[in-house]
């Protein structure tokens, strides 16, 4: 299925300039309280100012179980029903949408993050229609996109011991985590090997102040 | 009135460290593609990272135009009337919410500001009613907010050419509006005199990266 195809490498780099950028993959749910801070005070802005450099892969399964029923695969989630719901919505969004990480980033920002996710794909995904989504939410693609990020999840070497847990150039230590939570845009500035962005700082940016 | 007062200095920074907070002001309107890209790409994302050093001060006027009619203010605005009534929605809001810079980016980031108005309030101000937003937008509190916003605009000195037009600790220059622009982030940290956070870069994260 080409649909699924898409969905391992849910690219959401919008150009790239000479040199690879950084590959930066985070394995979370949509829940967990430490995730959602990650996604909204660190990895989006960060995003956002360093797109041209930094490819963030998102997979949302996180700590939750697979099982098998029939044909059909079977989740349990860390945060209950909602959480599975949460992550299928994700799920569903990133192999269906160009602008995923916008409308993730709203959701994951509101108070209620499964409840908002209607306004927040008709804010940033208005090509695609909410009913479009919830078939892939409730059906057989849905499904199968949830299983191939249990299988990346499951597949982590190390395997993932908290989250959000992450991979950088698809390595993760100890060192790569902390600094890719603790100190993100300096951390993928020094990381990438092309030309750096302006907003990654010079000499002349960071002398420039002195009006004080 | 208090609720003036409050208006002036609408601080959207949430927590202060040792050193004063850096000060930006922004002058913009909510219609003007140059405002949307700096709020949305830069201004909101660089805020988000450096929040405790970095104090934004959101001005919603740019180049509108006031007049008075009676016991009224009339405004005329360069996007015509939806970009007035942007501004007023963003100027209320800046006055009744302590999230107002979030849903104003939740604004600026939709393909519809104004249309987007009633659900990026509802995602991110919940305790705020929009019923309640709306007396302040076509009532009397709402001119006399926007009237302020006219008032500082006017007073600018040197007086603005073009928005988004700012100004750091309280001054604008060509080389300060450059910076603003094109390396905020740096910029901002090369600015703050007191300990800086992480994100700013040091040592250790600068030359952290050796994994390729």
């Amino acid at each position: 299925m080409q649909v699924l195809k898409q969905c391992l490498h849910a690219n959401l780099t919008k150009a790239r300039q000479a040199g690879e950028p950084v590959q930066l993959e985070v394995y979370y749910e949509t829940l967990c309280p430490d995730c959602i801070l990650y996604l909204t005070r660190v990895l989006y802005p960060t995003w956002v100012l360093l797109q041209d450099i930094l490819s963030v892969h998102l997979v949302p399964f996180g700590n939750a179980q697979e099982s098998s029923s029939g044909s059909k695969y079977v989740f349990k989630c860390q945060h209950g029903e909602q959480e599975c719901l949460g992550n299928m919505i994700q799920t569903c969004l990133l192999n269906m949408s160009d602008n995923a990480f916008l409308s993730i980033f709203c959701m994951e920002a509101s108070t209620d993050v499964v409840a908002s996710a209607k306004s927040c794909v008709n804010l940033y995904s208005p090509q695609l229609s909410w009913d479009r989504l919830m078939s892939c939410v409730d059906g057989d693609v849905g499904n199968q996109l949830m299983h191939q990020n249990a299988l990346r999840t499951n597949a982590l070497d190390p395997p993932h011991m908290f989250v959000p847990w992450v991979t950088i150039n698809g390595v993760h230590t100890d060192d790569l985590q902390k600094k890719a939570t603790t100190s993100l845009l300096p951390f993928i500035c020094s990381m990438y090997k092309g030309i750096k962005p302006v907003v990654c700082g010079d000499t002349e940016a960071s002398t420039g102040g002195s009006l004080q």
